[in-house]
Parts: structure tokens; C-alpha cells; sequence
């Protein structure tokens, strides 16, 4: 069986954690916390970064998030989450790479580093500035989402793609941390309610990281 | 025809220029500096980013090199450079993220903002410890690429591929500003030397950033 290097709140680990519970396929988590530098981590992936996904049996060793969905995408047909023409690939690959990479640098990644590396590893209060920053920058995020939803009925277009699981992937660490406000995003707010209804996704929500607690709201389906 | 809108020094717009080259497709390049953050650009790129591709007539745009490459790969059989098994794809593309990813943030990137940005934009010297630390650092990614082709003929295996390529885009911008020395890297020099010589990388290495020249080795093929 596959193995999952990840931790709870890794947004590219719950990216693929929400592909593979699509296309069901069956794999066996193990916690990495990559903070930790662990040096055999580090000789498997020189990034030193989760996820990584571990076939033993077959000596197979995938790194990355985006290497690693392309990988089940070509490997396995159920639920295909990168649908329709070239140029359809396209756009949900740009938002892929958009929510990836903007929205993880604006905003998830100041929220883990204030909210939950300071506690952990350096034993700091968050600081008060980086956190209004990222939230603030969750709006314009929002925006974007709402502007995208008043044309589309999935992020990408008309079907579920892998640019709705890396958005909510990463809104989903987000909110975890205290970083979403979804007051007058009405158009966001009712797609996300609908990732999160369904069943590879409740899963990650009842999972918890140690000592950080999540708002009252964040499993809740009735924002 | 395709329009593609670079720099002369985008790591990014070398990789698609180098792959657009090895398959044959015609295009024409548009001038496009992201650090004027012209509003048109922004509203084509959220990402203010380059390289962007547009095909007028069909109204295609495409935004980041690695979805432009996906796409002409899914869509010109031509010389194909994601080539072999799923797992080899894997590696392929592992690779693609390692030198557009960690090479770029550790090399390119500095060697962009002192030597270029601080001179086309706010007129200031260099930073000889910024500069020290890029080159430091491409040590360590040419020690890396020596280790791979110990093992390999090709950055990711036995034909040449988008990891060739995407590595010698980053490592040919960092030449042109003088952060590589080959020296005690025997295998990465014969390896450049080969995909130097290659007709899709003549056109680039013959152009020139305004007010920036290269170093007296740049362009040779023996170095």
C-alpha cells in the first residue's frame, strides 16, 4: 500500500489526501513534521518537504504535490480531476499553480509559520501584524473566488476540478488557523460548504494538529 | 501565431522558449518587463509573471511555464519531453519543480534582483554577500546535477527531457550573470556544453538584456 508522508496541517499533503480519497485509492498516513529536518527525510527528498508518497514494494518514491497528482491522474481513470480540452488543462492547471502558490505565500503560509511553527518551535507569540496581513489577504483571495464562481459552477468551469481541491485544500489550513472570514462572500462560502460536505474531505476535517485548536466553525456545514 | 510575452533574462520564458524550439512551434516574442506591472499585464496575469502565451485568433491565453509546457506537450507529439512510464513522468517532473523551485530561489532569483532589478530599478550597487551566498549555492546545485548524471545520461534518465531543459534555463541565466563556475564540475559542463550546442538554445544565448553583458565564456561551447 502507498504510504503518506504528511502532517495535519500540510495544505499541499491535504491537496493530494483530497485527490486520493476522489479516486479511492488506499494509502496509510505517516506523520512528517518537516520542521524537524529529519536527515532520513531529507536523503529522500532533498526539498525537505511533505508530501511524499512511498510505494515500498514497487520501490516507488513520488515527491512533490503537483508531481504526485499528475501521477494518479495518468494512472488512474475514476473521478478524472483534470477534465475536458488542452486548454481546459490549462486553466485548472493556472489555478492550481495560483492557489499553490499565491495563496499558500499570502496567506497560509504566514498563518502556519505565526500560528503554529512560533508555537512549536520557537515557543513565540504569533505576531500581531503578519497575522491582520494574511487575513487581509484572504479577502482579496475571496474576491477572486466569488469573481470565478459568478461565472462558473466549479472553479475551472462546469465540472469539479483539481484547482476546487487545491483551493479548498489551502482554504481549509486557512481556516483552521483563524485566517477565513467569510462575511459578503456569499458565492465562496456556498462552494466551500460544498467541499466540505463531501466525503474525502470530512475526514481531514476531524483530524486535529496537537495543541492548536480550530474555530468553533471549521467542521461545521452551516457556516 | 502564438504570441509569448519574456525577458531576455526569465528563467521561466527560457524554459517554454527551449521547448517551443525543440518542438518546432512558430512564435513570436513579445517584450514584457513584470517589474512595471503594467495594469494590461496584471489583467491578462494576476500573477504579474512572465512567461504568458496568447493565440489571438483563438482566443487562448496560457500563464506559467510549466502549464505551457504541459499544454504543448499534451497537444505536439513532436519530440516528446515527458517521456516514458507514469514513474518516469514522476521523476521528469520532480526535477522541473527542483530547478524551478529551489535553484530558482537560491540562485536565479538573488542573481536577478542584484545584478538586474537593482540596476534597471532603483539604480543601486549589487550586495557582495547576496551575490557570495547565489554561488555558494550553485555549488552546491552543480554538485546535485553531477550526482544525477553519475547515474544517468540525462538530467532524469536516458533521454533528454523538460528536466534538461528547465535546468538549463535557470543555469543560463545565472551564467549570464556570472554566478556559475564549472570549475571541479566536469560531468554538469559536458552536459551544458551538449544542450548549449543544440539549435533551440543558440537563438537564446545570442540575445542580450540591455546594460547587463555576459560573461566572455557565456556563449562558448568550449569552456
Amino acid at each position: 500500500m502507498w504510504q503518506l508522508l504528511q502532517f495535519p496541517l500540510c495544505p499541499f499533503s491535504r491537496k493530494v489526501r483530497l485527490l486520493l480519497g476522489e479516486k479511492g485509492i488506499a494509502y496509510e498516513p505517516v506523520r512528517e513534521s518537516p520542521w524537524q529536518r529529519r536527515d532520513e527525510f531529507l536523503d529522500l527528498n532533498p526539498t525537505g518537504q511533505t508530501p511524499v508518497m512511498i510505494d515500498a514494494e514497487r520501490h516507488v518514491t513520488l515527491i512533490d504535490s503537483t508531481v504526485i497528482c499528475e501521477f494518479f491522474e495518468e494512472t488512474v481513470n475514476k473521478n478524472a480531476l483534470l477534465n475536458g480540452s488542452a486548454v481546459d488543462r490549462a486553466e485548472i492547471r493556472r489555478l492550481v499553480v495560483w492557489f499553490d502558490n499565491n495563496f499558500y505565500s499570502d496567506i497560509t503560509a504566514p498563518l502556519l509559520h505565526e500560528r503554529m511553527i512560533k508555537r512549536i518551535v520557537y515557543r513565540q507569540p504569533p505576531d500581531a501584524k503578519a497575522l491582520r496581513d494574511a487575513m487581509k489577504a484572504a479577502v482579496g483571495h475571496l474576491d477572486y473566488i466569488d469573481y470565478l464562481l459568478d461565472h462558473r459552477t466549479w472553479l475551472a468551469g462546469a465540472t469539479m476540478s483539481l484547482a476546487d481541491i487545491t483551493a479548498a485544500a489551502q482554504i481549509s489550513v486557512a481556516d483552521y488557523l483563524g485566517g477565513i472570514d467569510w462575511k459578503s462572500h456569499e458565492l465562496a462560502k456556498r462552494w466551500y460548504i460544498g467541499m466540505k460536505s463531501r466525503p474525502s474531505f470530512r475526514q481531514l476535517l476531524a483530524e486535529r494538529m496537537e495543541g492548536i485548536t480550530p474555530p468553533a466553525d471549521y467542521e461545521k456545514l452551516d457556516l
